[in-house]
């Protein structure tokens, strides 16, 4: 089987063909003036999650934007998220990004575009829930673009900082590094499968459980202190954060790298939440676990001979991960349960077309 | 008289009351981490058009955010600007703000999301637009958000970079400045005053003058040369664009500056296009000049003994700008015409409320 960028991309591979050209050749270049030296590290060419400068010695820095859904999130438009709670999402996202290149976060610049519907109070709730995302993670919330439009409108662009030559990259991994996870991933895909359908269901899930479906998109945490570490220690060899899902976060990893990931389905841990509600939806969890949900974990690749080192380093600052599979010389993702070898199960994001309730209709096949 | 914000700014004014909490005590603040030295010189609480790092000697960083109406600019609506243009203005508008901060740009972040109705021409002319901006403002389009959304959502961020302490900002005015601005404003705001009601005026303008009024949109121009000047020479005192037109931007470096102005109306540039369609209007072409108008010309204020060596260096660049008025003691800016002092005409972009078409009915009172 031929591993092909187009069969787990849809529309991000037209975007890249149609517009490459104006991307190419930017990593590396010089974009000082006035005797300032700046050099962008990794431009658009690079794929990555930031942009990257080097602007003098001693600092890199990492910056990248982020649209967010916000007022499209199914869950609320069904009331059960916040203002607020899309405020908070909107850093954590943006800031997420920067964790994923192993940055530090010192800033946040915001987009909340608002129409007249919007009261005060709704629109001191969406800043109140950037502010206090900013301030769980570390950073300021330092500015950005205020103002009316026909409907909520947020984006954003978190800056970071790393000291050169140390951000993380998805291009990174070598055949032999073991594959780790920071944590759970697929709570978010589950709520967004689990409330909608939550009547047609054949019961509902107990009150402690729909919290936690709901507190993970009401409160995600972007991995700044894993970032860190994996980036400040050299520990990582690749990295990338899980916005798009287990799945395709491994697959755009594999990519960047030139690898292939063969993973031990019976590591990757599933979320007692994800497995009820993948019971309800009669789908197998590990593949509601691997599906698009923005979890903003961080998925990162480890030289053998340090996961030990890794670990301690976690452990000193209550941070946990997940060996979950070991990168091969051989291209595609094949999950390994037992001594049966097959396409890792669940449905990446694939922005126009994918769709959670795939799951049950269309096994994906990379 | 009393200045109040609140006269000349409703929407911008509810929004500050509302979130200032979550803006206090920002510039200045050591946001450095791993013994990485970093200040953010001027956050949220500066409200000046970027936020200011100063990330180690010898650069300190500019970055600034800006959402684009662009689909729900009346004349893309009525197909007289293309995506292309929309993109190029997106661009455009970004670099503008890092411009009017005295710095060179180093990269801009691009959000477009786009709907299933735009095909792949008409988004890749969005791309190509913003990639030619950055190409004439010498820059790079080094990333950002790609992807679909309900509708065409355009938002940016641009980056630059400044020699330490040499960014402008808007607060700097002092009683006796001169008031400069580097061309004709209110060509953006009279296209937009006569386009859609071309058909209802005595008579059409010339082809000629119609084209002039389009490209004013197709290809604004970001002064970045004029900020770099204004910076590295410290020539200018304060300095904002006219992204909101003449008077607001008139009104909000008196407001940050706490000065008032005395224009000298006569020494207003007035574009003949502008005239034209104020004569259509039966309006002031002063007024039109002065309203709501996206040209991005720079303001600035220039201590008098410095108006000489700042012209000289325009002059040797190739570059213009025109001495509109003074800076007072008194709060408040008055027009003068000849000896008749009264409220500056024109209507400021007030986001929610402001229309071009109050030009005619609503006479406007600082």
């Amino acid at each position: 089987m031929t591993f092909s960028e187009e069969k787990y991309s849809d529309e991000p591979t037209r975007v890249q063909q149609l517009v490459k050209d104006f991307f190419s050749d930017q990593s590396g270049a010089d974009v000082g003036a006035d005797g300032l030296p700046v050099t962008l590290a990794l431009g658009a060419d690079a794929k990555d999650d930031c942009a990257v400068y080097d602007i003098g010695a001693p600092v890199t820095l990492v910056v990248g934007s982020d649209y967010i859904r916000g007022p499209k999130f199914i869950l609320y438009e069904m009331g059960l998220l916040s203002n607020f709670d899309i405020g908070y999402y909107l850093a954590a996202a943006n800031i997420s990004d920067v964790a994923a290149m192993g940055a530090t976060p010192i800033g946040l610049l915001s987009v909340i575009r608002y129409p007249h519907e919007l009261d005060d109070a709704g629109f001191q709730d969406v800043v109140a829930g950037v502010h206090q995302a900013c301030t769980d993670f570390g950073t300021l919330n330092v500015g950005g673009d205020i103002g009316n439009a026909e409907r909520l409108i947020l984006s954003g662009t978190a800056l970071g900082i790393c000291p050169p030559g140390k951000t993380l990259k998805r291009s990174g991994a070598r055949p032999g590094d073991l594959l780790c996870v920071t944590g759970t991933c697929g709570l978010l895909g589950a709520a967004v499968a689990y409330f909608p359908k939550r009547d047609s269901f054949t019961h509902t899930l107990p009150a402690d459980v729909e919290k936690e479906l709901l507190d993970s998109w009401r409160k995600p945490r972007a991995r700044v202190a894993e970032g860190r570490v994996l980036a400040q220690k050299s520990f990582a060899t690749s990295c990338q954060d899980t916005s798009d899902g287990l799945k395709a976060t491994i697959e755009q990893i594999m990519h960047a790298s030139g690898v292939g990931f063969r993973i031990d389905e019976r590591n990757v841990p599933v979320a007692p939440a994800v497995r009820m509600v993948a019971e309800l939806m009669k789908v197998e969890p590990l593949a509601l676990t691997m599906s698009a949900s923005s979890d903003f974990q961080l998925t990162f690749t480890v030289a053998p001979d340090d996961v030990s080192a890794c670990r301690a380093e976690f452990t000193d600052l209550g941070l946990d991960f997940h060996v979950i599979g070991e990168a091969t010389e051989e291209r595609g993702a094949r999950g390994l349960d037992g001594e049966r070898s097959r396409p890792l199960p669940g449905v990446a994001w694939k922005h126009q077309k994918s769709d959670i309730s795939l799951l049950a209709s269309e096994p994906s096949d990379p």
